[in-house]
């Protein structure tokens, strides 16, 4: 089971992502993403759809025409984990 | 260009829907949706998103594992219009 991430560890992980924000309130991070076209948009939920399935770790995400919020936590764990960081630098790589 | 729909072709429309809900202040139709795994809840969003893109009408939407929430509003009208309508019936046949 992942544990929550101590704010060192916090701190570490989140300089290697781009552009995600840490709530402290909801102990989680969140990118804003925006694209062309719903169907640009939609494509990248996709593929972060596949991408969060095979780490068994799902985010919380909205999506409105071209942009899409994820956020993501460990309701498990009641905050942020590993499992949120991983997700978080495999969207990011999937932005290159 | 869609028109907001008078109260009367409202009620009438949704009528015709399964489970949808008006919110007056919003001028909006949502539904909560809920299936038994992520894969399942994304596979719906999958089919209503082609369809959305079919009819070149968009869903306000989010999902947290397996639960999806639809709100469908017309912004260019400032609210409700048949295309909502249209889309909400369209996403109840995929439910059947």
């Amino acid at each position: 089971m992942a544990e929550k991430l101590e704010p060192a560890a916090r701190e570490a992980a989140l300089l290697k992502l781009n552009g995600w924000i840490y709530d402290p309130q909801a102990d989680a991070i969140s990118h804003d993403f925006k694209f062309k076209t719903f169907s640009e948009a939609f494509s990248f939920m996709t593929r972060v759809a596949l991408a969060a399935e095979k780490m068994d770790h799902h985010p919380e995400w909205s999506n409105v025409y071209n942009k899409v919020r994820i956020t993501l936590t460990t309701h498990s764990a009641g905050g942020l984990t590993e499992k949120d960081t991983k997700l978080a630098e495999r969207i990011d790589r999937l932005m290159i």
